[in-house]
């Protein structure tokens, strides 16, 4: 470990031993990265079991398990052009957070490339479908509607991302998949028809491959938004409040890997550290690189 | 918060304030009541990991997370008439316990409203089934045939159950579903065939429905025992013995909601909060509302 | 368990066999106790570690693992004169929990009883400020000052506790002991020298009764605020913040069984289960027998 | 408790009574067993969540809590010929750890006995692989190929197991199914398709029977090796590294009950108890008793 | 590994591979030993939270991590003649194991040894005492008085210990001391003032040297039992029911290195694993070895 | 969020908005920084409970919740000019890692700057002992003398890092404090002596001012170990092996702060966030405000 005499002192020597943690094959900058991972720390407007803002840091601590390789696909993430910008700084005001996420997406997706935000609490998304194009639908994965027009004198809170989401794009755009905890005041919401909500009970009568065609038939571009407890809980205990008769973890994977092709954006959110045993941040992490590999996959075969 | 001359001191105001905890949709009074939910903390027959005494509060504190409505039978549990008594004070001579759950589910039944016991272990369904009118036969959710003449000197031990339900309602009268664990000299007493054990197996390869078809053929009137630990220990954690290879979620929700029409009473046992991770108590104050939900939705149908 | 013609159902029987959760010693009615516990299940305004909005139950269920007699100070708790009014509803806004707060003690308070309040954050101790007699000092335990002007945007944040009291109550009647956390903007705020600030390392320099005598000259009633954060996590460690280097447990004890005797209430704030090895819950519900018990024991000595 | 003249101490007596804890069916000398147990405390070369060294008490402690005799197959435990060692003391030394496991399982089946070893990590098993007859072949239960040349400059690490096997065994002697983690190197390897990787995605399309009757039909005996992780970690969770998208746990019984009858040996490896909220100590314990009983059964049934 | 003609099988090559787990110090056969370890996996009596039966296995595991060589004291543990028995087989019996006890201590202390025994729960010291020779006094650590007459119908519940051992030893033979939980039956009990009860408030007062003394002046020979719930569970958060303000760890460390050298026999109980984070297994373990090492080094100073 | 012709994309604009996880008040550059955190995510020759590797993320996620301002030193963190670099990658090889860690702490104190480095496992010191200028001593605190030569075939072992350091530095070079647990080889080395080995035991009965100021005495220059299991568990629960009967937190506390002003490097290892309740990395973070805070308010005082 030299140095000349051009360099003042040892910065940059130190700089190429020491890095901040990254998701593990995140090896691109920005400037060359076709995907581009951002952690969004932000949990302000849950109101029971909190602490999704540690998820992006968890997520990045499981992944670094995986091999870079995702088997299934045949596909080398390494090689996949995976860029990770690392968090925001923490705000505790939601709206700066959403106004925040749609300058990030947009930037992200002007400059060509894929976002793939780490909650965070789903709120965030609202900030991701503001930036979306007009020919983008949206795909949800969750337990609950998230229908309330506001929720503790809060229009941005959690429960009301996909009703924000419906005024942004209007009926017939919105696919949430998973539903199984709805208030009477949405259920009775008039509204409440012009989004399409699968229940987990019709999937599991009827396959999720059924849900995944109609979606791919009507939308040609899609955001895909996966609120982790979505997920039983068998497969993903750490969310904020564990609903159960859930999707089966390869529900959702089936899910991603069909649709990804077709997707302009994705994020995982609602995943809780504190309540985790190990799963719940090895499942995402898992399908963030599903997300990719399938995608990739699909261009491989395709083009 | 004013007062007036006739009155001595601020005891009712305060009232108004305050309140012990309930189960959240149980807003009416017992006289007003069609579901009288109760705990019974007891668990001095358990004899491996105990804790099912703290099981009423931990699924009062569950049940404030869920939606009062129950978006998949379209009901309201507010509206549905629960009344919460509370729990019993703490005893631990099972023999009164029995006898005190016997009491309380003739009361219960006498003023013609369905009786909701919350464990507690096993054993306190034997006094549920004593005040069993003649035509009622026992439907059990269990790993455990639960079949032994006697356990550790005692012939009301939780292991005894369904030994001592043999007894008061005789050949033909029980089913027991999810079975995977049976003692040799269980399995070799004679009258093991009298009661209808369906294993967890049976179940996964035929299906629940069939099971469902059989009780509902066969009984006028059914009580329902939720022994937690027939659903697999992946849903229900929380148990005294994990038993692997159990009941799905799933299988026990489609149970309750076949046969709670036909139902006079309802009791959940076995949950140990001091082994869960939030899974269990979650999905014990879900099946309590599968219960009501899926009887009231029968009935606002069929009335 | 008769019944005769005069009654149309069980109501009665029943409400004899069941009761909610209560303080184990609380067997007293409000109308004939001297001491009144009750709930304030609000944490709203915690940012980091939640949860202490499960503190009064946790409590209650520790409670009644310790005996009703108070061996050190030779009471019988259980003829000490409690009632347990039980928890408030939740409500989210902050304001509307401290002026529920500051009625109930007030009612409490003049109908001549001790209130005991369980948070809950440290917020609504406000409440119980703005309720206090003229010449009532405070006495807080504590690791942080709790001196924003406002936090978040909000001036009753349970990190502005402190502040708030000062506006009420006015320099030289506040000692908060305790203190290892404090901002730069609180310490050079003018007003920070209006209260007796006394840290942790002062209490283990000087030893506790230096301070307990200074309070004891100049306040001749008191309200004691016990933050469990003040005392050393490794005594308390279920805290939204654990601050090394805390006040001994015993220290505690000293502090309220030497200031009992003049104090007209008393809090138990900041304590989250969720966090808890059952050290924390066994700690609490400890400190309030002590209160209690040494309250006794100086009035039936002294009187 | 008496005592002779011919004794000089109660060492004799003191031994009945007290025994260091084995499997509780173990109730045979090795002498007179046909199932030999013990255990390999050894994890040396695990890189992630170590622990494995725990697992053989770990399995000790929850076989306890599992009936003798095994419902499902009619099989009484406690009469199946059950002994067990104990485990071998512990070494960082990997090579000697394989070198002892090779002559342990060589000197139990050259006295016609059937071992069973609890790991302990998956590296244990090649020393079983050495000691197998020529005609034996291979069954492994995983989530990953284990099928580096090397890993840490170890060839024995945990990741090479299949690898040394293969080297050991040669080409179509191994089956090794659940896996869904292969690194591109692995894959890449020419001789990766000399061993029938079976991934967990394939057994959930088409069936584990399909796979089970492939060895059946192909291989004359077999030894069968379990690592945990081949499992979803909803059913196991407490393994070095969970992988989502696992095998059914009733998926490895069903292998384990229908290849059983030609199997020569056994092992369980990689569950960490470290990590385990009882679920994966149970699950083990059944397991092995699912081998045992399913074998025995088979027997009984065909001799 | 070789054999030869005579032998009929591996038996005795695998016997020297293999052992069942034992205190890694315990090298010797019973024969040769000084010290005889056993454990009794009983908390059959225990009400609130059990485990105790689990502690033997958690010390031993505990102890690996210990040096042999006990550094304060100069003692190296593997040359002091440790044996390890093991542990009694389980039963549910309070009588039968409490005769099992008496008649194992008599038979060690009759053979010349020092008993060491490892909980289990408190109600097992009760058979040691009526091993003691008549000149044996008894020193307890414990937070509780156990001096109940019977509880829950048992007169050898855990809760009556010490007035067990006063019926059998007589006014003035015990000392009990970090004593700070006593039921008012209990300290009003006329025969309470028959044993030295020491507060853990006189110990943090006086210092715990002034009652060692006592006991060292008026004891010729003593036998020490540990209820873990004695020491401060900030040490030893593992017990039944945590008390705050407990001993110290070092009080009860100096306490037992002063009258080693005139204990006849030794216990620890109430450990209960099951709520341990490893640091009150690793102070049993702990405080094993300084009973022994500090008894070494007495005698290696004296004789 | 604009843009301007000359910009390709928006990656500066990202910058702006993101950033990987430093330590919180680290808002200086290495140029200008005084103080240079960095991570070294090693813990390869950890035997029994590992995870160290994870223990510098945890600290910066820990010291989030500490105030900028150390009030007890009137000290702003802020303003004290610390950089954090990140973690270096991980690697197995600790040779490998030992020499990294030489190369960077010699290139930070060769540019004026004061190392502060954040294990990993003890090892890791070594190579900040390499680095060490002639006239710097060492001061470790731990309560194991790691004085081995070699342990497991490796003499760079986390057990052997004082005397690896003994070679370096010399006889008279190095004090270690909290002493106590030593084997029987390195107890009777001949060099043992030459290390002035502090037990914990003689830090309890002469203060730790006796010693702090002997160091005081004989060094001119000083470079600070923490392992943090030189603390006792009670503060410090989540280390490899907890030994009981440790300093106290404030023992540690002080010996920072009074040798912080003649210290040329510092830093904090063994702690291992998998065992942690989240009070042990609450200490580290606030152990490193302290030794910056008092070096800090040492120059403001006396330049
Ligand atoms: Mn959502
Ligand atoms: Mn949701
Ligand atoms: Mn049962
Ligand atoms: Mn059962
Ligand atoms: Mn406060
Ligand atoms: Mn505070
Ligand atoms: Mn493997
Ligand atoms: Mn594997
Ligand atoms: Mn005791
Ligand atoms: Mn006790
Ligand atoms: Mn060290
Ligand atoms: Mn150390």
């Amino acid at each position: 470990m030299g140095g000349n005499g051009r360099e003042k002192d040892h910065a940059s020597e130190l700089r190429s031993i020491f890095s901040l943690k990254k998701i593990a094959d995140a090896v691109n900058g920005y400037e060359e990265a076709k995907y581009v991972v951002f952690g969004i720390p932000f949990d302000n407007t849950s109101s029971y079991r909190r602490g999704s803002k540690y998820a992006p840091d968890s997520i990045r601590g499981a992944y670094v398990n995986l091999e870079s390789y995702e088997y299934s696909y045949g596909i080398d993430l390494l090689a996949s052009g995976m860029a990770d910008l690392g968090d925001m700084e923490e705000s505790e005001d939601v709206e700066y957070v959403i106004d925040t996420v749609e300058s990030v997406v947009s930037a992200v997706m002007s400059d060509g490339k894929i976002p793939i935000m780490l909650g965070g609490e789903h709120s965030i998304t609202v900030g991701a479908v503001r930036a979306l194009p007009k020919d983008v639908d949206l795909v949800i994965v969750d337990a609950h509607s998230d229908f309330r027009s506001s929720y503790m004198g809060n229009k941005y809170n959690h429960a009301c991302v996909t009703r924000r989401a419906l005024d942004l794009l209007g009926e017939g755009r919105i696919t949430s998949i998973g539903i199984r905890s709805v208030s009477r005041e949405e259920f009775e919401d008039p509204d409440f028809r012009k989004v399409s909500f699968i229940s987990s009970f019709d999937v599991k009568k009827n396959g999720i491959d059924k849900y995944i065609e109609e979606v791919d038939r009507k939308s040609r571009r899609v955001y895909i938004s996966v609120d982790m407890d979505g997920i039983d809980p068998a497969y993903a205990p750490a969310v904020g409040t564990p609903e159960p008769f859930g999707l089966a973890d390869t529900d959702v994977r089936r899910l991603i890997e069909r649709l990804s092709y077709k997707a302009v954006g994705f994020d995982i959110v609602e995943f809780s550290p504190l309540y985790d045993n190990g799963n719940t941040s090895m499942l995402a992490a898992k399908l963030l690189q599903v997300f990719i590999a399938s995608r990739e996959k699909y261009y491989k075969e395709h083009i």
